[in-house]
């Protein structure tokens, strides 16, 4: 997706070799133009998929999971990171190893809102060692619901998260996937 | 806002006097068609505002703002709730006291996203006690931005947050505002 390409050429910082920030116009402020358009372009590629939800999680997979749900005129679930008092009763849950973070936490969705009638499409910002999507893969599927695919805005290529999803024959989508990066030049090579 | 009084009666779970539950289309899974109106109805009671930016805090504000600002023409900046080694550097902080989680936070925006020449919107889901709320109208007072308004979807009347913005002269316009809810009956009564 060639603006995002370009968005993220200019407005992206290289802080390493592998951190990538986005907090420009993703994921701290959010462009409401550029997501409606990330929106649309998931919809458009998955057009032809019977999906009836799309899930992500929280906090900067709901923008885009929103957006693409409006595109597609379903509801968006986003999985929970900590357990609240107004989250009770039947959860699914896993344990999820944030790249961005470095730190392990529980991730949950309520058992009410995934179900195996449910043809779901899995959204998030960034794919790095997939960990994050592992956890919303293995909820799904305990839910019985179909995974349709996964959308992803921003790719790291070079490491290993696309790739095992590949090899499993999930259907992935990625917007714009990063091969390489260099933080003292600031380029960007995309596959 | 009358479809959404409709929803919350129909959907909504009082699990006290004090916990409603809208985990069904508000925030654990998001309606996308419900929550554009509510942005549309924003951006409708706002219009005469020079507002551009939406300030929002993570995780159920964001489906919200994002929404307000789809309509309103500009972005939305969620504020965090914990420090991520992406989002280093300069930060407005404050420390929030959330009513549904019972603990404490730290919450920060990146002093980039706010700045004396922004007017900006706060929105947020739910208001009670406030303090969520209090703390981002510290953090935008702080970066010398002006706050045009405040908008909530549901505020807890029967709490003191919406009454203390009120004596404190903020904009503030609640979508449904509940006078109290019965967790036995089920009943809710609007103001």
């Amino acid at each position: 997706m060639d603006v995002l390409k370009e968005r993220i050429r200019r407005d992206g910082v290289i802080k390493a070799d592998d951190i990538l920030k986005v907090d420009g116009f993703l994921n701290h402020q959010v462009d409401t133009v550029l997501i409606d358009a990330i929106g649309l372009e998931f919809a458009r590629r998955f057009a032809a998929c019977p999906i009836n939800k799309v899930l992500t999680i929280e906090a900067s997979g709901i923008a885009i999971g929103y957006a693409v749900g409006q595109h597609l005129g379903v509801p968006v679930v986003f999985a929970k990171k900590a357990q609240s008092i107004n989250l009770e009763g039947d959860v699914y849950t896993t344990r999820v190893e944030s790249f961005t973070h470095k730190r392990i936490f529980d991730v949950i969705i309520s058992k009410k809102y995934v179900s195996p009638n449910d043809h779901v499409l899995i959204v998030d910002d960034f794919l790095a060692n997939g960990c994050a999507l592992d956890g919303l893969i293995a909820m799904t599927e305990e839910a019985g619901a179909t995974i349709e695919g996964v959308g992803i805005v921003i790719e790291k290529g070079f490491q290993q998260g696309g790739r095992s999803l590949r090899e499993r024959n999930y259907r992935l989508e990625s917007l714009a996937i990063i091969e390489s990066m260099d933080p003292v030049s600031g380029q960007i090579v995309y596959r």
